[in-house]
């Protein structure tokens, strides 16, 4: 029998990295470390103390750092797994982060100079303060109807590449001609790794306008957009981008010794923690629907052929898995939306009963949300507590609760919650289904199908559709990095020679699934109805309060600041 | 100088009854208790345990009773005031409470075949299952083109008397049958007192379609109604009504002895405990508002002749003080709402901050939610918590918060519920104005303005207008009755000939008032419009959608009944 090989996965995720070693053989994973990001989220302050704009969501690079420094040696030395037997390293990185960097690749947050501007800081894909950049965006590329207004659904995001890139370039125009380079996570912890500038096809695709075969839109797009920006391809992006799954480089000696790895050990392509998740699931076909259920929800669909459809993030070929095309859609805020509640929402008699019972209140809440029958609590949530991402693209539309009497009680809201999670959801597949585009399996995986039973089964009853579960839910992306990994290491050093390949042996489901209950799904269709009424209403123009007092908030701290 | 005369004020909430002992020469309040009501509304079950049906709201008679025999000996205690110097009892009460009752007077729940039927105890003003029946009365009454239809601004309210008496007679004939006599809790406290029927021509018109010099609709209507409901004000109702502020007759020998009074103490008429605060709010003549904010809110207007106002709760000849026209709006959660959020929607970590800092942690978010500015939450609500009483009178409606996001802290929400309290108002004040109806001053008295300050100042912002306060705010409806009573007993006994005569010297108002600040005030001039697109959209048909959550609310809960 021949000597077992491993890969290393790291996911730098929203609030912490993780990293796993996992056995090329059967994708077994031998041991994991989480590393917490020290500054987590800069929404309020940077970390010298300079007071954020509404809607900023940045980021520390060294906490990635950290990651690599701290977790790979603890997940091998747990494992009892040898630098010698490990046959390539993969990664995967929130997206779409933006780093402005200098010509070799440090962020220019790092140079004392630039420390106290927050966009030299990593630029997390939760910033939403490029709205009026994004909307700049989509009204340039719609007069001058350029192709990747119709492969990203008709709207560019406030949290894609060149929305975060003109922000900089509007808010502070020096910065911009300081960084040589803007980069995504993905690529920059590539870079980091292995010392070469090396950027993957799949979210130049997705985030950043660049289409196989045709590139990025013209010079004369990006000087309508601003006059600077003319050349940003050129000077400071460039036009060379590589398959996922592919070798991007070998470690160099200096993260190699950091980490405990031999020099040289191959790194994979660059690759977004929502694309990454997908081979995991063990969805590499047309026709399966991936949900990647954490902070966000993503949905990825495989499909033989590009077709447009609203509002969808994206459609890029080969942009999940090579050979196909694959479909991006999503929520911006799904256990984010759940966090919210269970910090802002919960009333302390839950938490101290909880602690009578001896729970975790989260349990008692969920419990006590599981014994409402759909339609019971009469409320009826809009769940755009972070914006809408599909398939209105807007990140300015906001959470609603309707429905509310005195005699509401928390799990009731809990419970609307996570069926406006499961509505949004089932909005995007009909968006699909009407170009064509038909679901036939759906697995799901991340933090919240291994944390709450009630969420997958009300999936399956507002969707109508069995839902399968990833075997370790909550470390696909980290067990994706590891397939990738797998397949950019080869066969011939242990590893295998596609994604596919890899998936097919190293990803694996749990056997039970979540089957729709038909009572339930009688309601939740009545329900569905009444939760699209809304979203056209307060999401297509009818009544753009929500976007109004939006603004009349961003107008009223402008006006407290200035005092 | 002549020997002081006192009188005593006993004013029957929803949580409590409170009794004064006031001084008629200048209204000063020398005692009050407060006793609370043992069994408080009952809304889940019913003292013996049988389950109620969802928006069921009712009280134990006994509760009123415990009232009078703990509170009046203590409070005339306290005061060091002698029954022989007490000329007048008055009381008030929440209306519409609906009680049946046997020939003398004897609520049915007290009859042990009877304390099984929900609707033998004493129905409470905010029992808002009859909404079928207020809906077929403003079908038929519309039909007919009655002329209390037009008096309620075009419906007939789910809390008032017939819509209640009919759900008696839907829900249970036989309970119907049993009851001798169906009487208002203003009146049935008044026939307890003194051992006489005698009702008040106030809440008569308000709340049960009487017309002064016209009397009742015909048997016609009752009949059209229900078969058996024709001949109800004949045999279970009268037609005798009698003016607020005279004498209904004297203190019968038990309750004297029970209350430490001297048998024949005039007793004033039973009046509704909204109506009763506002002389003590010092307004005796048209133009001026009396806002009434407890757990609900009343607004008052005096006027010199009838309009018809769209959706208001009614306009009655002598129904506040004899001789003006009394105009009523109301909102139906108030302090309710607010509390409603206290419970279930405060997080723990408010409340450890406040144990932290010594405060209560209401206090603590009071000076959160003052520390925004009006438009920074982003928030907007509809204080619909339990329906809209004006100007949409709609038990149906339900509460509706928009504009939430993942940085959205409780204080936001409570501020915007306080806010949205502030625009339902001034929705009412500017339907009042559209009829000619001026406010020229307003004047505030309950609970509320006398905890929450913020409150009043949002009310002066939102309304445009300064806001005047009673002098004790909390106690104007115990003042009040304590007006009733000194009017009732009349100059020769050493009270006054008039109620305005007796507000003149009894009633007094704070110095502080509340001026609206001109930078709120105009982003709240935003807001409102906001808000009245919202109610107008959720309010008015274009979508009924809270209408459908309640209906399929009630169908999933009767459902799970049948299993």
């Amino acid at each position: 029998m021949r000597k077992d090989t491993f890969v290393i996965g790291i996911d730098f995720g929203t609030e912490s990295g993780r990293v796993v070693v996992v056995r090329v053989r059967d994708g077994e994973e031998m041991a994991a470390a989480v590393v917490p990001y020290p500054d987590g989220v800069l929404d309020e302050r940077l970390p010298g103390g300079a007071r954020l704009e509404p809607d900023s969501a940045l980021q520390n690079p060294s906490d990635y750092h950290l990651v690599l420094e701290k977790g790979v040696s603890k997940a091998l030395r747990e494992a009892g797994v040898t630098a010698n037997d490990v046959i390539a390293v993969g990664t995967d990185f929130t997206s779409c982060t933006v780093f402005a960097t200098t010509r070799d690749g440090t962020p220019l947050c790092f140079l004392p100079e630039y420390r106290h501007n927050p966009l030299a800081w990593a630029i997390l894909w939760k910033h939403h303060a490029a709205q009026p950049e994004a909307d700049r965006i989509t009204e340039i590329g719609r007069e001058r109807n350029e192709e990747f207004i119709r492969i990203y659904g008709g709207r560019y995001s406030s949290e894609w590449f060149f929305a975060k890139v003109l922000q900089v370039l509007n808010d502070s125009p020096k910065l911009y001609e300081a960084a040589d380079r803007f980069i995504e996570g993905t690529d920059w912890i590539v870079w980091q790794l292995t010392g070469l500038e090396r950027r993957n096809n799949s979210t130049a695709g997705y985030k950043a306008m660049w289409v196989k075969g045709a590139g990025f839109p013209s010079r004369d797009f990006f000087r309508a957009l601003h006059p600077r920006l003319e050349n940003v391809i050129q000077e400071k992006v460039g036009t060379d981008f590589h398959s996922l799954g592919t070798r991007a480089g070998g470690l160099t000696a200096h993260w190699a010794q950091a980490m405990g790895l031999l020099e040289g050990t191959p790194v994979s392509m660059g690759v977004a923690d929502g694309h990454v998740a997908i081979p995991a699931t063990t969805v590499t076909e047309p026709g399966s629907l991936s949900m990647v259920m954490g902070t966000s929800l993503v949905q990825m669909l495989m499909g033989n052929e590009r077709r447009i459809v609203e509002g969808i993030c994206g459609v890029v070929e080969d942009g999940i898995v090579p050979g196909f095309w694959g479909y991006e859609a999503g929520q911006y805020a799904g256990g984010d939306m759940f966090a919210w509640f269970f910090q802002h929402g919960v009333p302390a008699i839950v938490k101290s009963e909880a602690r009578k019972q001896g729970l975790p209140f989260t349990t008692l809440l969920e419990k006590r949300a599981e014994a409402l029958r759909p339609g019971e609590s009469g409320l009826l949530a809009l769940d755009w507590w972070n914006g809408n991402r599909c398939v209105l693209v807007d990140a300015d539309l906001t959470g609603l609760l309707l429905g509310a009497t005195l005699a509401t009680p928390p799990e009731a809201i809990f419970r609307a919650l996570l069926e406006a999670a499961a509505f949004g959801t089932r909005q995007i597949i009909e968006a699909f289904d009407t170009q064509g585009l038909h679901t036939t399996s759906v697995v799901a995986c991340g933090g919240l199908p291994a944390k709450n039973k009630l969420l997958m089964q009300i999936y399956a009853d507002v969707l109508g559709r069995e839902i399968k579960v990833a075997k370790r839910p909550q470390t696909c992306s980290a067990l994706g990095a590891a397939i990738h990994a797998a397949a950019a290491a080869g066969r011939r050093a242990g590893g295998y020679d596609s994604i596919p390949e890899a998936a097919a042996h190293m990803a694996h489901l749990q056997s039970a699934t979540y089957r729709p209950r038909p009572e339930s799904r009688k309601i939740y269709n009545r329900l569905f109805q009444e939760f699209r009424t809304l979203h056209d209403y307060f999401g297509r123009a009818q009544n753009d309060v929500m976007r109004r007092l939006k603004a009349l908030r961003r107008e009223t701290l402008a006006a407290s600041r200035n005092l």
